[in-house]
C-alpha cells in the first residue's frame, strides 16, 4: 500500500458501490444562512455496529458527549448531523438541543434515543435553532433513500466552509465475498493533529464485532485523521464514525487485515482530501520524515514543520528555504541528529548530512510553484521511525477569511 | 510591578542613561543588500562579568555553539554581532568563520579569543562574506565610542526586518549607588517561546558575580522573551546576553530585588517590542491566564491560546470569537475546568462560568479594532497558577513577506 499515492484533490464527482442497509437524506432547513444544505440523516435498516473516535479537546460539544457515551455499541439505528451551527460551548440547553435531536430521530425509527448518533459543526457558541433543525430532521426522515444521489447529499449536507464533497469508497474481497466501505467527510477550518472540526461517518456492509471495529476504526484515524493539519486548531466537535451492517461472524485473518487496509485508504484518501481544501490552501505539503527514533518521535517532528508558519508560506510562495525546514524539525520535542540531517523537496537532495548542497533554486522554485503537492522528505538520524504527515500551506485567503468571519 | 503597564510600541527614540565601561560602534560593511548597518561591536574596558541564555533548538547555529561554551565567564571583553546572515546550518566553514570574528576582535583588543562572544542573524544555510565581515569588524573596532550615538548606531547594526529600533533603559538604585542597565535587541520573525531569532545584549555597571548574573538572567528571559511569540518558530540562533561591568562586592538582599526588576522590566519592555514589530503585526495580543494548577500550566494555556492562527485571525479582523479562544485553551497541553471557564476581552465579560454571556459585539468589535494592545484574560479553573503572555496577531502581510522572503 502506497498510501503517498492517493490523489490528493481528487474531488469526487461520481458515488461508488454502496454498503448494503443504509438509507440516506440530506436537506436544507435554514441553519444556514445561504439555504444550503445543513441536515444530514444515516439510516440504518436494523441495528448496527457502531465505532466512534472524538476530539481530544478539553472543551468538547454537547453531540460529542452524547456520542462517546453511546459508542461502540452493537445498536446503533443512525447518525443525525448538522452543520452551521456547532452546538458548542452552549451549556446546559445545548445538550438538551442535542438529546432532541436524537429523540427525534428515534421517534420516527421506532427505536430508543441512545440507538442515534448526532453531530454538529459550524460556529461556537450560539444555540441550535430548534425549530428548523425539527423541521430538517422531519424532511430529512421523508426523503431517506438508498442510492448514490441520497448519499452524496447527506454528504453534502455536513459541509461548512468546504469547497469540495469529500467521499470516498473502497471494495474489499474477503474470501469471495465482497463488502464496501463507502465514506464521507468535511473539513476546512480548525483542523489540526489529533482530530480537528471534521466529521466524517465510514459506513461498511462487512461483519465485525464491537472490538475489532473500534480498533480498526481508532487504527485508521492515527495514520489519517491524526496526520493532517491545515491550522493546528483542534476543534470541540471532531467526530468519525465506523457504521457496519454485516451479520454473522465477525471477519479476521488476512480478511481483518483486507478491511484495515480498505478503511485506511479510504481515511487517507479523506483527510488529504480536507488538506487540498484547507481554507485558503494553494499546495498541499506531505512531509515524510524517517530516521527517526521511533514512529511517534517521527510524527511529532512532521507534526512540528508541518505546523510551522515559516515552512508553511515558504511553501506558498514556491520558495525552497530549507533553513526554515530542518531548523523547525529542530525545535520539535523529538530528538534529532543534526549531523545526519537530510532534505529533499519535490525530489531534490537539498541538505546533506548537515550541510547544504548546491541546487539550481529557481527550476525547484519553479517545481514547488506548479506542483498541487508538494513534498518534504527529512531524515532525521538512522532510526527506524518514520511517518507521513499532510498540511496545506498558508496565504493570504487564509488570514483574509478568518478575520472576516463572524463580523 | 505591573508588567502588562509597560507600554507596547515604545519606540525609542532617545538614548537613557548609559552603563560605565563601555564602548559601542554598528557600522555597514555590505553583508546586507540595503546598506544598512551589519556589524555591531560592543565592547568592555576591562574584563567584565558576561551572562546568556540560548536557543533551545537542536539544530543550534555556530555563534551560539562558541557562546555557551564561554558563559558564565569573569573575563568577557566584548560582543561582536552581523545581521544580513544567520551562519546557521553552515557547517563545519560556519564554525571557523564565528572563531575567526572572534578572534579578530580579540587580536585588536589584544586579548583571547574567548573572551569575545559573538551573534549573528539573518538568512539561514549561507557562508558568511568573510571578507565583508572582516572589513566590518575593523571599522566598528576605529569607530567605538562611550556614548548614545554609539550605543543606538550598535543597536541598529543588529536589525532585520525590525521596522523599530528596540532599546529599553533602566537605573536601579541600590543603598544610594546608582547603577545603569542599556539593552538592545531585535526581533520581527521566527519569535517564538523559548528564544527565537532575536538577539539581544543587557549591559550594566551593576558589580554581579557570576552566578547571581546567570540567574537573574535566566530569571528574567522566562517571564519575557520566553512568553512572547510571533509565529512560533523556535530559530537556531536566538541570543540574550548580559555583561556586567562592576567590581567590588556582588549586589545582594533587597538591592538584588530591585536589580532583578530592573532587568525584567527592560526584558518585557524589549520582549513587548518585538511582538508589536512582529512582522505584518497589527495588534499585540495580551494574554492573561488565571486560575490555572501552577504557573507552567497557565504559561502552556497562554502560548497555546498565543499560537492559535484562529485566535490571532480573529484580533486581526476585531472579532470578538471567543469560542476559537475558549476551543484553543481546551487543546492546550494543562488542565481546565470546562464548568469554570470566563473570558474578558478588552474588559468585557464575554463567557462566565462555560457559559457565553450577551454582550454588543459591534461595539466590543470596535474596541478590538482600535486598541494597538488586545488583552485576552481567560480564567480556565480555579488553581493558584497565573502567567501573561504576549503574541502578535496574524495579517495577510505577515503571509506575503514570509512567502516571498529568498526568492
Amino acid at each position: 500500500m502506497t498510501l503517498t499515492d492517493q490523489p490528493a484533490r481528487s474531488k469526487t464527482e461520481s458515488c461508488g458501490p454502496l454498503p448494503r442497509g443504509f438509507r440516506y437524506a440530506g436537506v436544507a432547513c435554514g441553519i444556514k444562512k445561504s439555504g444550503m444544505p445543513d441536515v444530514s440523516l444515516v439510516v440504518a435498516d436494523r441495528p448496527v455496529m457502531g465505532a466512534g473516535v472524538y476530539t481530544q479537546n478539553q472543551i468538547v460539544a454537547a453531540p460529542v458527549v452524547l456520542c462517546r457515551s453511546r459508542t461502540p455499541s452493537t445498536e446503533i439505528r443512525a447518525v443525525v448531523a448538522n452543520s452551521g451551527n456547532a452546538n458548542a460551548c452552549t451549556g446546559e440547553s445545548g445538550m438538551r438541543d442535542a438529546e432532541e435531536m436524537c429523540r427525534r430521530v428515534a421517534s420516527k425509527l421506532e427505536c430508543e434515543p441512545d440507538q442515534v448518533l448526532v453531530m454538529s459543526t459550524g460556529v461556537i457558541g450560539r444555540p441550535l435553532p430548534m425549530d428548523r433543525v425539527r423541521k430538517g430532521i422531519d424532511d430529512a426522515h421523508e426523503r431517506l433513500v438508498d442510492g448514490p444521489q441520497a448519499f452524496l447529499e447527506s454528504a453534502d449536507a455536513i459541509r461548512t466552509t468546504d469547497q469540495d464533497r469529500k467521499t470516498a469508497f473502497r471494495t474489499v474481497d474477503c474470501g469471495g465475498e465482497k463488502y464496501s466501505i463507502a465514506a464521507m467527510a468535511k473539513g476546512a477550518g480548525m483542523i489540526a493533529p489529533n482530530m480537528a472540526t471534521m466529521l466524517a461517518v465510514i459506513l461498511s456492509d462487512a461483519p465485525i464485532c464491537e472490538s475489532v471495529a473500534q480498533s480498526v476504526l481508532s487504527a485508521a484515524a492515527r495514520k489519517s485523521f491524526n496526520r493532517v493539519s491545515v491550522d493546528g486548531h483542534t476543534s470541540t466537535n471532531d467526530t468519525l464514525l465506523l457504521l457496519a451492517s454485516g451479520s454473522g461472524e465477525s471477519i479476521a485473518g488476512d480478511d481483518l487485515v483486507r478491511f484495515q487496509r480498505g478503511i485506511d485508504e479510504a481515511c487517507i484518501e479523506l483527510a488529504k482530501m480536507m488538506v487540498a481544501d484547507g481554507e485558503g490552501a494553494t499546495h498541499v505539503m506531505a512531509i515524510r520524515v524517517s530516521g527517526a527514533k521511533d514512529e511517534n518521535e517521527a510524527e511529532e517532528i512532521a507534526k512540528t514543520v508541518a505546523a510551522s508558519l515559516l515552512v508553511k508560506t515558504a511553501v506558498t510562495g514556491g520558495d525552497p528555504n530549507w533553513g526554515r525546514i530542518v531548523s523547525a524539525a529542530g525545535y520539535a520535542k523529538a530528538t534529532i541528529k543534526p549531523q545526519q540531517v537530510c532534505l529533499r523537496i519535490c525530489g531534490t537532495t537539498i541538505y546533506e548530512n548537515g550541510t547544504p548542497l548546491p541546487f539550481d533554486e529557481a527550476a525547484l522554485s519553479q517545481e514547488m510553484k506548479r506542483a498541487e503537492e508538494v513534498s518534504i522528505d527529512l531524515r532525521v538520524g538512522d532510526g527506524v521511525g518514520q511517518a507521513d504527515y499532510w498540511s496545506s500551506d498558508l496565504t493570504t485567503d487564509y488570514v483574509r477569511f478568518n478575520s472576516e468571519y463572524t463580523t
